[in-house]
């Protein structure tokens, strides 16, 4: 796929050769929610068969999901689609994209998915933070140059 | 837009609907940066403008973006497109996917842009974080239902 827009190496561009085409963070959300076979996305999603082979290879291509084979009894083999560890680092991007959601496009039923602290049960929320783990308000990050800009 | 999938309540659909076509959050990302006019956008992404036209139009028509009135002396009025509060909440969700490009898809030259606090220059990343501000590792976080699950 191409680069977006003429910057190269914009990190949200290269971001979205992968992620942002139609259905592909859906796909991903799938996987996250357990999702493995092409049925289970394809039925979960309502999602024509050749847009679905389309996005998963592309995941794949990409290192967000991997290839593996399966055989239940009596049955061919079968691949199925795992999150990598590349994958599993979503979670915060669609964290985000959910808090926003939440905050800007409610359904009026409340948050379908909340994210909590597995040890305390700690509602938690996406922001940014500095390397020692202390959240730093939106209003005094500033975003700046850095060693990769032209 | 139709609701992507087959589960209106999921937010990551609802952010979708209105950031999920090719080029809308690279639109939102020269918004971040200081575009707000029509040609602004359009010199820096090198996009069609009837694509622009209606990208802009869909960021106005879901709060992302306002339009304002201006007028430089001697020329006609114009218009430029300026973030709302719902759109400057979307730097989270750049960052977030700025931060798995970096990761995963790197230009060799390192990150174009990092984000740090504005007042001690510490350099900051976008994670989960609970209600008093601690940061919890990706590990510890769980996904649940929340009241608006079906």
């Amino acid at each position: 796929m191409a680069v977006l827009g003429k910057d190269p190496r914009c990190s949200v561009a290269r971001s979205l050769e992968v992620l942002g085409e139609k259905w592909t963070l859906l796909v991903v959300r799938e996987a996250f929610y357990g999702a493995t076979r092409f049925s289970d996305f394809q039925d979960r999603l309502g999602i024509a068969r050749d847009v679905l082979a389309a996005r998963l290879s592309t995941l794949v291509e990409f290192g967000v999901l991997e290839r593996r084979a399966y055989r239940e009894s009596g049955e061919r083999e079968r691949t199925e689609y795992v999150l990598t560890d590349a994958g599993r680092e979503l979670h915060v991007v669609l964290a985000a994209l959910i808090q926003w959601g939440d905050a800007h496009r409610p359904t009026g039923f409340g948050p379908a998915v909340e994210h909590r602290d597995r040890g305390t049960g700690d509602l938690l929320h996406v922001g940014f933070v500095t390397a020692d783990g202390r959240e730093v308000a939106q209003s005094d990050v500033l975003a700046v140059s850095g060693p990769g800009a032209e």
